[in-house]
């Protein structure tokens, strides 16, 4: 049977490898790597960077998966994503039948853990209902969540209360809970209304990380600002924050 | 100045250790390990194995942090955990002035991750606040809600919604996110109405681990039997689990 290994890399720091993920990387005889998709040519070099250093013996083979087009989203977001997924399964399912041989092990890296918006594992379970026969397996890597909280020295819940993880598109403009955005293209915390903290991180764990922690009302300019500048610099942004709920009156 | 080293190491298996987390451990002149604590005796176990398999030089000391015992919580839980952790701020205080001599570095070893219903980095906040000269950083480490989906091999969040991660106390009795449940006592999951599935980890990581998914309503008896019996035999038992809705006529 062919195995495949869904390996979480962490978000951005090569050192958040677990040593489980290492001696997933080093059973592996064939890296999948999406030619483009979710991440920037930028980050496809963490990647490589990772292989070259924590794979022994360097005899691994590496095949690009030639990443089908996605739809404009338009209306209907969910079909858009299914139609997608579809595809990806298409070509991925072919990549293995060519590619991986009958026992043999195969690799996919996903950024940050395969757990939180990353269609991986849905992929994988795609496949599989084609009837397409493969084992797996996931390793859980650093989100970058906790790169965020790590970095702010931070917790993300306050004592024995809940916290939501969200998208920019599925932010309240007055989030009852303690709530951590990612997925934001439209900077949703400049639409919330109410007292709050923000503690906000961009290409966290990388070099170029950038934070910015403080009242929402206060700061919520410059990081406009920050974004902006980072974006055109270097074409593309990755950002989270957390957004916390000021304890002042009631609450 | 005096440095600690905040340091997530994952949530029941060793191998969930990054590289980042061995690096801090051998930085490390003092560990210092609570006695007793919201961990239980067998996982004070797994903090010696980590330093034994993964400090380099054996040449670190160790000091025990007597837990001050904790006020049952009654009516006011915020109060009496606030009481709580200003013992703990004090007693830690206490050891670091001793204990760690000037420009050396000592380390706390937390469960999973620090961001994570977890209180040292309060602590630390405290004893800053107290106007103790300390620096400090955090490492991230694997959650159990990390652990949890991975050994179900499923992501926390539908395509594009929300995922809450909140306690059995909290549970609403018709989640309406997906939701994580930790720190519960009571079997909150007993409580739900509607049409979920759950998908249920104890003792994630470690060898003990036990899994069950399904239908809420035909695994709920199952896993309160599972549960009853693991705590019997055990004497503790530490489990989390995800609620998702089913996707059944609307929405
Ligand atoms: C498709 S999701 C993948 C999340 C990933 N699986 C994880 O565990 O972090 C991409 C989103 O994650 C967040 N993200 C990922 N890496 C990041 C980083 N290094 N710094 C800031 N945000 C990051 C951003 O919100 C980005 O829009
Ligand atoms: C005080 S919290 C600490 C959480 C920890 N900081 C983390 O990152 O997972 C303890 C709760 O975490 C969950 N937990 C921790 N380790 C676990 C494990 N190995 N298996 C299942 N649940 C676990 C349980 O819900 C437990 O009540």
């Amino acid at each position: 049977m062919r195995k495949i290994l869904v390996i979480g890399i962490g978000a951005g720091n090569p050192d958040y490898l677990t040593v489980q993920a290492i001696a997933a990387l080093n059973k592996a005889d064939v890296f999948f790597i999406p030619d483009k998709g979710e991440e920037k040519a930028a980050l496809r070099q963490l990647r490589t960077d990772i292989l070259e250093r924590f794979v022994e013996a360097q005899d691994y083979r590496t095949v690009v998966l030639k990443t089908p087009k996605r739809a404009e989203a338009g209306t209907d977001y969910r079909g858009a994503v299914d139609d997608w997924h579809a595809k990806l399964a298409e070509a991925y399912r072919h990549l293995f039948e060519t590619e991986l041989g009958e026992g043999e092990c195969g690799a996919l890296l996903v950024w940050g853990d395969p757990s939180l918006y990353d269609s991986t594992l849905r992929i994988i379970e795609r496949i599989i209902a084609t009837g397409f026969s493969l084992d797996y397996e996931v390793i859980p890597g650093i989100t970058s969540v906790q790169a965020l909280a790590a970095r702010h020295r931070i917790a993300l819940n306050r004592i024995g209360e809940p916290v939501l993880i969200t998208t920019g598109r599925k932010l309240e403009s007055e989030p009852a809970e303690d709530a951590v955005v990612m997925l934001d293209g439209e900077q949703a915390f400049s639409r919330v209304v109410g007292e709050y903290e923000i503690f906000w991180g961009a290409y966290l764990g990388t070099p170029e990380e950038i934070l910015v922690a403080g009242r929402l009302d206060e700061v919520s300019g410059e990081i406009e600002r920050l974004r902006r500048e980072a974006r055109e610099q270097k074409g593309w942004i990755m950002d989270t924050y957390l957004l916390r709920k000021l304890e002042t009156g009631k609450e």
